[in-house]
């Protein structure tokens, strides 16, 4: 037990340095400083004790270095621990909005305990009737990402053909159920058969399966789809992209949520079919779920009763203590998590 | 001097095939066959005249054999005229909507006199006090594609950062004018130094470069846009589009337009910063003019005045003669056109 103003052990993920690739565990280091319990006086800054954090792709792209194309995320400090969303417990607050207690989402670092300063992304949680972790997933950005990207970004209709990426995961899972709720045709592609087997029976998806085992992608979403494809939730970029272009249908559309191929790789693939755009007047879009937090209440009040009526189910894969932190991401690009990674810092 | 219902000689440009790369002339050829001047009793079929025809870049795609990937825009039959967008006079009329005498413009024939059964994209030219030869450009398909193009697909605001490729061509320099029409700062590219000249004093862009002559692209659009751009139309594609994503702005609009550079290749160029897409969260989209000429009628009440009160102009590259289509068409792929490319088949 630890009590505000206390001077105590604070374990950390810290970021060593990146240098291509896959992200690897020795990237990353723990270590234990020590922090002073209390948010200044007179500062804005919320102290939290860190719960569970997030465990996302996007990660990797704050490892390197800030380059002209990627510098709009920001980048990670060598030296200083990793930052991400997490789910967090306010210990005391300098901050009007929050108070000792509250239980808070959003940005915070990986470590147990942090003095936040920056609070624009940090949300109080008023309903604690679910699975607090599910704040860093169904509940958090990985949910309001599948949320805008779905009903935002892509126009979806009732009877639409849908294609999800990586749709397992923690954004995949939940754009395949939202699909299904609305009476769209959905398909999803994951990398192994344990994750197509969830695809099926626990989110519902109409047909799933296995690209490592698809050897011509082309033929695979043919098959699957041959009147083609509406909707592309595009989790994944490269390849698959590029193929899914070739089989749009006209006036489809594409939410470019995440290109996790590309990360690793110094010199990204190219797109060869970028004439469908043309030919097939398709609509193409990135987008960032942080322009879009002003929608969250919207989204709680759509999401939460399905939740709470088991209309969408939701699959974590969680690990137990900080330590893991490092495995946990490098495993992300391996695929190695089963849904939503999760790591427990802390269960109160 | 013909009248109705006599059997005259009727000059054609024959598509005789294509194989791969630029068109040549040799795929197409010149012949002369007959035609009854009439358009077949109980039939909606109009017999026209042809006046005008307007040489464009798609065309090029129609000379392919179908694939998969562009089988959407149809293809010629080797021995048969070529077909495309044209001005003519109606010489006789099955079709309610037209008469004797008329003048129309949409998709005709490569031929002095055509007997035209699909008049879905046949339009009655109610105003005949500007050029005739304006409705195979400002006032036809490159000015609907234009207009359609730059204000509907790149919802353009006052004072954004406007990029146009191909900028002199039949649309490119209406792009550019609409653009300046509405406050923005428009660079434009194209492939000499005449057309250059053209863009900055006679269209008004703000900059114009000469892209053969920068082996920098990415330092010439650096150079012309330090704080990036908000929107490209794009008319050529390839490299240039690829060079384009590194340089946009966050929220840019990409509308996609055309890829000239493209239609020529069998093995596409890849786009190789397609995360740029995600990263700046790039909206990019592929339109086709056919769907969109309900907006016709609107179109007009805004450039006709804009035509009358000189505030908008047009540059034509008129060739004489059915016989010349051949080298325009081709002509088109090595940039020897200056403006809207057009061949006169007859004045009157």
């Amino acid at each position: 037990m630890t009590s505000v103003g206390e001077k105590v052990s604070n374990k950390q993920v810290i970021f060593r340095n990146f240098v291509s690739g896959f992200p690897k565990e020795s990237d990353m280091y723990v270590t234990t400083r020590t922090i002073k319990l209390t948010a200044p006086e007179g500062s804005n800054a919320v102290l939290v004790k860190n719960l569970y954090l997030s465990i996302d792709p996007f990660l990797i792209v704050l490892m390197r270095p800030p380059s002209n194309n990627l510098s709009q995320l920001g980048t990670f400090i060598p030296g200083s621990p990793l930052s991400g969303y997490g789910m967090a417990k306010v210990l005391e607050s300098g901050h009007p909005n929050f108070k000792e207690g509250d239980l808070v989402w959003g940005i915070t670092r990986w470590e147990e305990y942090s003095l936040l300063t920056e609070t624009d992304t940090l949300f109080k949680i008023q309903h604690a009737d679910v699975p607090l972790s599910y704040y860093t997933g169904i509940l958090g950005m990985p949910g309001m990402t599948a949320y805008v990207g779905f009903y935002e970004i892509c126009s979806p209709k009732k009877g639409e053909y849908v294609f999800v990426s990586a749709a397992s995961g923690a954004v995949g899972q939940l754009v395949g159920q939202f699909a299904k709720l609305l009476g769209c045709y959905v398909v999803g592609s994951a990398g192994s058969q344990e994750k197509v087997e969830l695809l099926k029976s626990k989110f519902g998806f109409d047909k799933a399966f296995n690209y490592k085992e698809e050897h011509d992608l082309d033929a695979a979403l043919k098959r699957y789809f041959p009147e083609g494809i509406d909707i592309y939730f595009d989790n994944v970029g490269g390849k698959t992209l590029d193929t899914v272009l070739l089989n749009m249908r006209d006036k489809g559309r594409i939410a470019v949520c995440g290109m996790i191929s590309q990360y690793n790789l110094d010199e990204p693939e190219g797109l060869k079919n970028s004439m469908c755009i043309l030919i097939k007047r398709i609509r193409m879009e990135g987008f960032h779920i942080n322009y879009h937090y002003h929608l969250y209440p919207k989204f709680l009040d759509t999401v939460l009763p399905y939740i709470r009526e088991g209309k969408i189910v939701y699959v974590e894969d969680i690990d137990e203590g900080l330590e893991s932190g490092p495995a946990a991401l490098v495993g992300l690009f391996h695929g190695r998590n089963v849904g939503k990674k999760v790591v427990v810092v802390a269960r109160e």
